[in-house]
């Protein structure tokens, strides 16, 4: 008896960790852990569309095992504000309303976004301040502080039955931040004496040697910059990074600018870290942008959003003359404050090269340090695995390549080769007090999300897209007779994204003759819709591909009249 | 009489100078120089096409003003082998035959191509000594050599009628090129003591602080990691990049290991500099891929092309595993050995994620430099423009912002501010024996090359490839009656790259049902086909909008019968 209510007992015995993600990036958008009937999950997020994901607005991470799983699911707890971290919530609370745990400026940028899903109210959301615990199921977590590039980022000390785990979250070290909370790794320290069992670290900055500049460095850039420029100070930079918003007011101040908040989302985040304590705004160093042309240029701040070069930006539009307030003057300077994220080269440099044009000068990353990045490099990285010293090692939030670099990294200082796991999304890793190891895989993968519809798009609507793009389309219309299916009247064509109009038309006469020639030399045999439609796409394929080198897709509408 | 003749002379006694280009980058694609009745181009490119240029294949600049002035036109000087300076060269000489001038390398990629486009025969082709002088018109022309990541590359010294021209070609300085010759700047330096006119000069690297590294820098960390790698190495690199193939070749020999060749255009280009004396093979270096098999895996390196991540080259073939003879085993390593061209980072992520998850050892130009490029840096620049002494500047090759960062560079070396000149592409810069200006603009800008149209793809067809691809496609097809004009039978749908099938099905009963009310309130009036088109775009496009938050491209077919 003893014996069996042992073996019951090791199947719930065991800790599972699954990443899921959407795209390259490997449990970066969510992480699942399980312990016996008791389910968490670390963030929801949401990544952009690569180019051949045509017309797709996200990608959210597949969740259909957590919705086998709902009975089990108790908690959504969410590290810090920023979209590939929270970006799903929406998505998956609509499906699996349960608790959310986040800091209070993480709460309050989740906040805007439940409301405007109208999730708000049927939403139980916890404020967690860190250091302080909380109970869920099997497992009492406690976030820690740790720097990134929004402020209330927090890292997750998880106690399970069987060990504690740690998640890094998104990191870097900073010793000397803007808002004064370093990453609070002293916990850490303790708990690393103590003995822990896994831990979970970021690996998107494993590639860079040395350490991350502090955040404070680019404000004695900035203070240079607007103390030496003649006449406005244009600043762009990401709406979320709320310490450089800060950075902007404080140096502003100290010059005697004013500050003019342009753009949407650098508005609703100026509103919401103001009233939440997160942003300290000296009196009336805020002003409108009506006041503007009022005021001597040299006291001019503006705080806008376009750092990605996105098309309905402010900075975009003020790049190509077609803001409603904002025109660039000789004696303007722009500051891109910002990295430019993968994919959006193109449209940043346009935009800089138009600013440059209207004859402002432009400064940005790569001449004068304006943006530091909010993940931690090698050196952190090693500080961190030193400090936990954990048994097992699970490097989290890169693409493949940066779990195996970062992996190395742990073995490197002594972590054993066999304990690094370098997963993959889905890939279930299970612990008991023992041992651990790769055991299966769940479902994972991209979901589509376009219009109002979450999955409705898949790899075949991607495929049409992709056709439809690549040479457009051309229709052609024959109406048939029902009786002896000869054709009745002249086939018509119309086409998109192919030729010239003009082109179409001369040609029409050839593919009429093709198209007549086709369907005739069966003879007195009455012709089927079925073979029409194949033999249509055959002859006019061939004829278009001679003449012109693309291959349209073909879609022959055939009437029976 | 006298006064008559000098202002007739006048007008012919000016230069000018414009620069064309697809895309962003100003006068790299192409180079006009007009003297009077003769006029030479200076290199040929194309571009490739940005991520909204849906099923383009290439971009050229538009010629229209080169063929404007057919009758003048007497050369066009290719400075090098690569495509952005090559690309075009079929399509312009099919309108404009008229003899090339390129060094001996250049002129072999070149007969590659010209053969490809059934243009070798019908093209006199000059073949020119860096050195070496040649007259056509009214320019006499001087190839001096360069260093750059190809071979043979050139620039040029042109001598006019009212003063000198020199243009940089794509350059860097390397003290220790792997060819032995280096950048031949002491004949600018003699050149610069007697007064130089003008100097165009490449403004790619303008970013960069320093020097760029020499090529030889390669050949000690790829000596390094081939020497301790424990079996295959799998190198990829720029076909064009012969030095660097070189280098390869030379540690294999010193390390007993032979070469295989994988891919169509590596295979081509090792053919092609080898027989011209560009690649010096040791003897019975080189091996084919059907006898690695039999071959220990410490003997072997396999040189492939895939440097980009192009999705049919060798080295993604083996990374997907999907090569016919290579498959990765555990002790491979793979050096990428080649920096990323803007666009293709994805692309070139997902090749070595997957690398590794093949088990094998990938080295990258971010964990190694296994690479350096081919444009000079900030020091660079200024030693050439210091030795050049212009009187007059034309920054060239880059985008805008490289323009004018290039140009604060000159005018800090104390070329003088107005003489100072920020092109566009299509601008002409017009000078005398005493003065320069922008005088006006020819024609210029994107020409796209889709199959074999040339200029056949505009703006509007690319729009449409851009509306279909993101949300697809609907057909509605109404048959009405020629007299009456009510609606036969009933409407049938088909759709593509909207949503899945089985929802338009679920949605049949409802838009049938809008259809046949939109068509019939108009009670016993008999409707006209353009009226019904418009009608049905307007209330499907709503219905379709509402219940999936997208909007297909509505395409109403009717049919009179």
């Amino acid at each position: 008896m003893l014996r069996l209510r042992r073996r019951k007992r090791s199947g719930s015995d065991k800790l599972r960790i699954i990443p899921l993600g959407g795209l390259g990036e490997i449990g970066k958008n969510m992480m699942i852990m399980e312990f016996g009937e008791d389910m968490i999950v670390i963030d929801t997020g949401l990544m952009f569309p690569e180019e051949e994901m045509l017309g797709i607005d996200y990608v959210i991470p597949n969740i259909n095992f957590l919705k086998q799983n709902k009975h089990k699911l108790k908690a959504i707890i969410i590290t810090h504000g920023h979209e590939d971290h929270t970006g799903a919530l929406p998505y998956i609370l609509a499906e699996l309303p349960v608790p959310v745990y986040a800091t209070r400026l993480t709460q309050g940028f989740l906040s805007l976004k439940l409301k405007e899903h109208k999730l708000l109210n049927k939403t139980e959301v916890h404020t967690v301040q860190p250091g302080e615990k909380f109970t869920v199921g099997k497992f009492t977590v406690e976030f820690f502080s740790v720097c990134h590039s929004i402020p209330d980022a927090a890292g997750l000390i998880i106690e399970t039955p069987i060990g504690t785990v740690v998640h890094s979250g998104d990191f870097k070290l900073d010793y000397t931040p803007v808002d004064g909370k370093g990453s609070k790794f002293s916990r850490l320290a303790e708990l690393g004496s103590k003995g822990i069992m896994l831990l979970m670290s970021d690996s998107t900055y494993i590639e860079i040697p040395g350490y991350t500049p502090s955040e404070t460095v680019v404000a004695e850039n900035l203070d240079q910059i607007i103390s030496g420029a003649p006449g406005r100070v244009i600043i762009t930079t990401f709406a979320s990074l709320v310490s450089r918003l800060q950075q902007v007011l404080y140096v502003a101040s100290k010059h005697n600018r004013r500050v003019a908040v342009a753009g949407k989302s650098m508005t609703e985040v100026v509103k919401i870290a103001q009233s939440l304590g997160y942003l300290k705004a000296p009196e009336g160093i805020f002003c409108r942008l009506d006041e503007l042309p009022s005021m001597p240029l040299n006291k001019i701040i503006i705080l806008t959003t376009g750092s990605q070069g996105e098309p309905t930006s402010a900075l975009v539009r003020i790049a190509n003359r077609d803001h409603k307030f904002i025109q660039i003057m000789q004696g303007d300077t722009v500051i891109i404050s910002a990295s430019t994220i993968p994919g959006n080269e193109a449209l940043v440099n346009r935009t800089i090269d138009n600013l440059f044009r209207q004859g402002a000068n432009v400064i940005y990353d790569k001449l004068t340090r304006v943006h530091v990045h909010g993940h931690g490099s090698q050196e952190e990285l090693k500080l961190l695995i030193s400090m936990v010293n954990p048994r097992y090692f699970m490097p989290i939030h890169g693409e493949y390549r940066h779990l195996v670099l970062h992996g190395r990294l742990a073995r490197s200082l002594g972590v054993p080769e066999n304990n690094v796991f370098i997963m993959d999304n889905g890939a279930i890793l299970e612990l008991d007090r023992n041992s651990a190891r790769i055991a299966g895989q769940v479902e994972a993968g991209n979901v589509y999300v376009d219009g109002i519809s979450v999955g409705g798009v898949n790899n075949v609507i991607l495929r049409d897209r992709q056709l439809l793009s690549r040479d457009g389309i051309v229709l052609i219309v024959v109406a048939v007779a029902k009786r002896g299916g000869h054709i009745v009247g002249e086939p018509d064509i119309m086409s998109m994204g192919f030729v010239d109009a003009r082109e179409v038309e001369k040609m029409t006469d050839k593919w009429r003759q093709i198209v007549i020639k086709a369907l005739s030399q069966d003879g007195d045999k009455p012709l089927e819709v079925g073979y029409i439609q194949v033999k249509l796409k055959e002859v006019l394929g061939k004829y278009f591909h001679q003449q012109t080198g693309r291959r349209p897709l073909i879609l022959p509408v055939v009437m029976e009249v």
